[in-house]
């Protein structure tokens, strides 16, 4: 036995090594889990060897009028399009030219991105102008050093080359993350003791786990944790924890610096019943009545057009999307058509996902640097996979592919990250009947249709669904969906009653063995409010209570709104509070409505959190930028990442709270509105072994920016017009 | 032009009194607004005219598989079923024999429901077993004082007889509402002051609006103000108020009062782009893309049953449901089946409405009164008018009617009162795609449809969505929309720049000479769990910051939950801390799942709003079942209405917070939850003339209640069973 694993494992580590070699020279073929390229069988063996593929999904059906554009010849249509496969290419070519990297080739690209241009150049283009300036912005390490470059691709120079100073590190590569998997392997202590827990190293799937900052002992290194699981027996390897075992990993000589096991006594959960997957579940009961088929039609097609793959139009709305391998999906150059005048009027310069914190509750060895910041350690789009036509998203949608660098410079296509749809849920836009009172026989009801941007994170074992909802009367809903695996702790309890302090468990029973720890989710929104243009102030409408004079009323009380703007930046560090409650304006005051209100947006919080962590805990200083729900800087094109560009292993001294301190004014500005959103998330066993999705979201309303509803004229839905269906074939 | 309004008034008033004595003794005519059995035309003269039509809309579209039972001969078939219109006959029959309603026809009849049986009865029912029990409880006036009496249909006795005590009056009846928006008439005073501010009393539009309780003033006689509106060159009156005007009648002698108008100098807005009638705009440009038809589809039909008219079976819920004048919807004995025994468990034995509170933040002669309670003083069903197949409710919706009793206790129908549909918007019930770090090429996601009860109420301008929507894994979402038409106030400004104190306007100056008045809207739930049963506790899951001690973790601080469970009532007077974090379980002490967690629901906060009033205000008294967001009661048959039984008037000693006062165990008890939803309302130029519907909910969502997820094994969509369709024959 000992010997047969010895073999597999020396097997197992030269396919790695070969497959390694191989990737760095191969083509970008389509991911197919049963490829015969593959050296390795990976639905045999580890899972993680099939992750140098590059993946591509296969294309989901195409049914809506809008043609995806062609990634091979695509070109750039529009200042913010981002880099093509050319381009790209293009970019790697003249970094190789440049010394120190053209004497190299011990270097990574952590992210090879275009370098927007500047407001005013996008803002002035026109469909039909050239696409005047196209730039990369680089990020690689060379000789533990992050370099950061500005590649100018029409003259082919290299414009900006610093070397950071910061404490942190650039996004991880995906070769970082997989690669780290690999690396306890060639530790024998560290087999022996995966083995001492009855695993077999075939039935071993390894994560890489950042590791935040702590202090001192982990500095000028790029190090990582790696916890393992066993997959012996389900797809769900992240039910069946080896508990307490953490190997620290020196992420650029993959040496093995420190192993740590204090779990010997914790058996692995058994994992029963915990695939999730339909082929092996769909002969089992469902317990339930099943369900008709439902489905979302429109047989003339959806609404929305995209041009040249990525400039979407639908109802009153136009704006820019793109994938972006640190945001996931960026919207940029939002704009409403005004329902009085007809023109087409700015809301939002850019909007996307900053940052992300996912602090654990769990002070103990394995657990308590879990305190994740996924978009710049991972990489937010990184981790967004294809999605899944029909179910992730409905018929009709449109899905966008994204265009990333590899590690090497060299581009990669995740197919089908993005979706763009059109819902209707049955909701109503608006609505009034006239009651018995007046009897008037008054009925007028619209119904209410949106346009979704979505995409699909899948950060390890969670999965975030971010949707940018647009709405017909002019609002914005954010929203995020968490779904996906929780990550759980092993424990020697198979039962509450055997636990001595329910208190200490840090978390809830939710199998025999498993315990869901307590964390917080917070999704951190950079949202570059444009309302009607770039200088914009921000202004608070509270609601206070305000008492009578005696005399004055029958009432004592009132609520009255007191609109206060925001000189400096302080004055703009928001904490929500329920019983203080304000509005949070964002306006033109430079522009009023026909009655004089200035025209602005409203920044409207729903379900949130906020964070309780004490604010010198290391983590809480690298997250600090959820002290607040809402900040709001002056613009600034170095302060996009909430959480500083160089993240991973930083100190927090780049965060937008210590922007936010230098308090710079912010009245009539170009303003630059954060918001985070939070979730506490005490596990539940509903969310074992997969977790149904919870939702929270924020809106950008407009706040007195039309002169009245924009939706008045809607129609309503007539029998005559609906789509004429009959069931499947199939059926 | 003196004497032809005096004519037309004449012709009004006569022609009204006769429209009085008539419907008295009409048949239940469907209502169409060109009636010929009207004796005025309502189109063209004052709007309340056909209000005593008992109105029926036409059915709508039936395209369920469930047929709508027929009512002239419909039984009950289950204990909680309506009152049947035999039944509401023959309870009127038995009335009228028994002293003193034998004697007198001047009794209006406020209340006529069914009694429902006691909860044992109820949960041993079986289906196809006999309905033993059919009573009715009856709410009367008769001399100015409230009878209450239950009526034994079996027996055709009357078993109760008391006359309340309380200071409040019961919920006024439709005849009650609108007769007093004529009574104003009989004044010459009024008379002249309407037309003296350029208003035709031929374009009179009047709202009865409840008048609160400030004193000893208006005690002792049920009274009612009365504003009113120009109709004149638009159907939305509400936008063209009579400002400052207001009538007090006392609503059984119909007299005036007092007559107050302080508005003089105040013009009556113009009401230009007013209407929002279709017919009356679809030729005006959209100023957008048009949509192409969208609609949800489910040619094998819906996957429900109505069983009888009341009992619903979809997916794994089995729940029964009712029309109610006062609550509106009402769900009872909700059920899910458990994913892994596929036994049905109890979850909620009854969830309604059950007050509404919505005070308006102006202290004014003409505007501190509004402190609206929707429900017990209007009747929250009473005003839920027929739903708009289509928009209201999309294709393959049921449609349930409300049986009602008139002020005179004869039976009328509500047609299309409450739809039911399943609702896919696109969203995800779960997901998992594995990342690039494994690379395991997993991807599953699950579509996400819902089971909606909805309803509709118009109380004057504004409209309440209520939805009730059950998701197959567990979770009731409870959700309620605002849309409608505001509450406008007039002004003599027609621009913010005339106006020399903002904060003293109350408002938002919305259009020329037009304020739209702030306010707030709560809406309190009465929510019954039986977890398993009704024996329940209430249990807080607070999350409080932990330090951790020197030296036992690099990290300072973590979040831990401590589980608290409420003794007695005070325990569970809940106000909402964000920064305070707490879950809120209703468990069942007795019952633990499979690895010892107590069975649960919680209810889940999103968006809300908290009551920041002074709790001395008399509205405040009256509202103070708003002042925490959470209560729990032990239950008891007298206490449903959250504001009190008799509300209109009412001094507020019979409100939910009086009976928590009391400090009753409530752990391991049969408990009954009360949740408010809140929502300030700071109207903006967008709500104007009509409001995009804003939306807000809470959740009851299962806790440790399953032993795992229980849609694991939900399929995903497929293509091959997705329906075919075509654009409409029309298009």
């Amino acid at each position: 036995m000992e010997t047969r694993s010895l073999l597999r494992y020396v097997f197992l580590l030269i396919s790695g090594l070969l497959l390694l070699l191989f990737t760095s020279t191969w083509l970008h073929l389509p991911y197919t889990p049963s490829d015969k390229a593959d050296f390795l069988d990976c639905t045999k063996y580890s899972p993680w060897c099939t992750s140098k593929n590059r993946i591509q999904s296969k294309s989901g059906p195409d049914q809506t009028t809008t043609r995806k554009p062609n990634l091979r010849t695509q070109l750039p249509h529009h200042p913010l399009d981002p880099l093509t496969l050319q381009e790209i290419t293009k970019t790697r070519s003249i970094l190789l030219s440049h010394p120190p990297f053209s004497t190299t080739s011990s270097f990574t690209i952590h992210s090879l991105v275009l370098q927007e241009p500047d407001k005013p150049e996008v803002l002035t283009w026109k469909p039909g102008d050239p696409i005047r300036t196209r730039q990369a912005s680089v990020i690689a390490i060379l000789d533990n050093q992050s370099h950061i470059l500005t590649v100018d691709l029409s003259s082919e120079k290299i414009t900006r080359h610093d070397i950071s100073s910061a404490s942190g590190y650039p996004t991880m590569t995906i070769e970082d993350m997989t690669t780290a998997t690999f690396a306890p392997l060639v530790d024998p202590i560290f087999n022996r003791t995966v083995r001492s827990r009855g695993v077999n190293l075939s039935d071993l799937a390894c994560l890489p786990i950042s590791l935040g900052w702590f202090g001192k002992k982990e500095e000028n290194r790029r190090l990582i944790k790696v916890q393992c699981y066993s997959m012996e027996g389900t797809a769900n390897f992240y039910m069946r924890p080896i508990e307490g075992l953490t190997v620290v990993i020196d992420m650029d000589t993959k040496e093995v610096v420190e192993i740590s096991d204090r779990g010997r006594d914790i058996p692995i959960p058994k994992g029963a019943d915990t695939d999730y997957r339909y082929a092996e579940l769909k002969n089992k009961p469902l317990s339930m009545r099943p369900l008709n088929p439902i489905s979302i039609e429109q047989p003339k097609g959806p609404s929305f057009e995209v041009e040249d793959g990525h400039r979407v139009k639908w109802a009153n709305w136009e704006f820019h999307m793109k994938a972006d391998p640190r945001a996931g999906v960026v919207i940029s150059d939002a704009k409403v058509r005004d329902s009085d005048s007809g023109e087409l009027r700015r809301v939002m310069y850019k909007g996307m996902t900053s940052e992300l914190f996912v602090p654990y509750m769990d002070p103990t060895d394995a657990w308590y640097f879990k305190t994740y910041m996924d978009a710049g350690e991972y990489g937010f789009g990184l981790q967004a996979m294809p999605l899944d036509p029909l179910n992730d998203c409905p018929r009709y949608a449109y899905y966008m592919d994204g265009v990333f660098a590899a590690a090497d410079g060299k581009p990669f296509v995740r197919e089908n990250m993005v979706c763009v749809f059109e819902s209707y849920a049955g909701e109503i836009g608006w609505r009034h009947a006239e009651s018995p009172i007046t009897g008037m026989g008054i009925r007028e009801v619209r119904p209410k249709v949106t346009l979704v941007v979505r995409m699909a994170a899948s950060v390890a074992n969670y999965d975030y669904i971010v949707d940018w909802e647009f709405q017909t009367d002019g609002l914005i809903r954010i929203k995020v969906g968490l779904s996906g695996i929780l990550m759980v702790k092993g424990s020697p309890y198979s039962n509450l009653n055997q636990v001595p302090d329910h208190e200490e468990m840090y978390g809830t029973i939710l199998s025999e063995n498993v315990i869901g720890v307590i964390h917080d989710h917070y999704i951190t929104f950079y949202l570059d409010m444009d309302i009607d243009g770039a200088d914009n102030s921000f202004v608070k409408v509270n609601l206070a209570r305000q008492d009578t004079d005696p005399g004055e009323s029958p009432r004592r009380s009132y609520l009255k709104a007191k609109r206060e703007t925001a000189k400096t930046e302080k004055d703009a560090q928001i904490k929500l509070k329920l019983y203080e409650p304000s509005e949070f304006h964002v306006i033109n005051p430079s522009k009023r409505t026909r009655v004089g209100n200035p025209v602005g947006y409203k920044v409207v919080s729903a379900g949130t959190a906020g964070n309780l962590l004490d604010p010198h805990d290391p983590p809480q200083l690298r997250g600090a930028f959820t002290n607040n729900q809402i900040w709001v800087t002056p613009y600034n094109k170095s302060e996009e990442w909430a959480g500083g560009l160089f993240v991973y292993q930083s100190k927090g001294e780049d965060t937008l709270a210590v922007w936010s301190e230098r308090n710079r004014p912010i009245e009539n500005k170009d303003i630059v509105v954060w918001y985070t959103l939070g979730f506490h998330h005490i596990p539940c066993q509903e969310d074992y072994p997969i977790m149904p999705t919870v939702s929270s979201s924020f809106d950008l309303k407009p706040v007195n920016f039309f002169n009245s509803n924009p939706i008045l004229r809607a129609p309503p839905n007539l029998e005559k017009d609906l789509p004429v269906c009959t069931p499947a074939a199939s059926a």
